[in-house]
């Protein structure tokens, strides 16, 4: 129905996460009609990143720096790291506020059915950072994989290994929501709750 | 948070309609990821399309070639041309498969508020194309702009052209829509149909 050019548009557009044809043909319309500026600035944003954007050398987060600004950042504290599945989970602590250490991403969980192993998410490099005695080196790993099976196992691994290494090890807590209903909450956070509940 | 290629990313990305912070933070997580190739392709399609797509130069919708596919095709019917706002209005028509007519796009419809008048909507182009006697020329010119009031006065505005230079016009009905059920339809509408209602 469109011509070549558009068609090809609207294929690609479908590649971005939550986009269907009805919505990449929107898109395609809104940016050729109303918006052409955009659609170059996207165009060369795209390609700017994909081509430039790599992962930090100390933490594994994406960035198009040889060093994130949070790694390098002295204001930081360096003896606290944290470790994440994804760089989108180092933006939602950051976003909460209250951690001021620094980050290991890991980019995913360990899979084996996947062939997603140690090497994968970086745990050569971990296990080095680990070891590293420069400054005061790490004195606490906390461990903010997903609560999922593989989440669970892959903090299991790394706390293993850490532990190895004499330093302290810790996982963040998992339970009711602050501010969550008891009514509407899931039996496994439930029972969870139940098993790690606190002294008062 | 995000280096600067990243953010300059997101803040691209945001320029598509239906796309907030969120999602635009989560397409750029995606794309730098898990699919680097889509994104390349999509950059390269992008650049493409805003560079070499124009606009028919007989019906004014949106392509790369000089005359689009339609008014080149000669199974369609030459001697109906039917009035749209958009080129998503084509594909609309298209989808629902029984015109076999061409098509002329205004890209909107006549808004002097808004400084929109008779030659951005080409009716310059669409006036020559009345008075053409190539072949059999147009025999029926069928007004299908929206059934707003903008749309309803660009297609009184046209239809008195038309009928200046001797060509039958027609408008598309409107009314309570197929399959619709009467205790969901809107007053306007209703009483439109009522208004417009035919001899059985």
């Amino acid at each position: 129905m469109f011509s070549p050019l558009i068609e090809d548009l609207i294929r690609a557009l479908r590649c971005l996460p939550g986009v269907g044809p009805k919505s990449a043909q929107r898109m395609a319309m809104y940016l050729l009609e109303k918006d052409r500026d955009a659609a170059g600035l996207l165009a060369s944003s795209l390609q700017q990143a994909v081509e430039k954007v790599g992962r930090c050398s100390r933490c594994r987060t994406l960035t198009e720096q040889d060093v994130c600004s949070l790694c390098h950042n002295p204001r930081r504290d360096h003896t606290l790291l944290c470790v994440v599945e994804t760089p989108a989970d180092v933006l939602a602590i950051e976003q909460a506020g209250n951690y001021h250490g620094l980050y290991f991403v890991l980019h995913g969980h360990l899979s084996p059915i996947d062939g997603v192993g140690p090497a994968d998410l970086g745990l050569d490099l971990l296990g080095e950072r680990l070891g590293e005695q420069v400054e005061q080196g790490i004195s606490e790993l906390i461990i903010a994989t997903n609560p999922t099976v593989e989440g669970e196992a892959t903090a299991q691994f790394i706390a293993e290994r850490a532990r190895a290494k004499g330093v302290a090890v810790s996982r963040i807590a998992h339970g009711v929501p602050i501010g969550g209903e008891l009514e509407y909450i899931d039996g496994g956070t439930l029972a969870h709750a139940f098993n790690s509940r606190t002294v008062l």
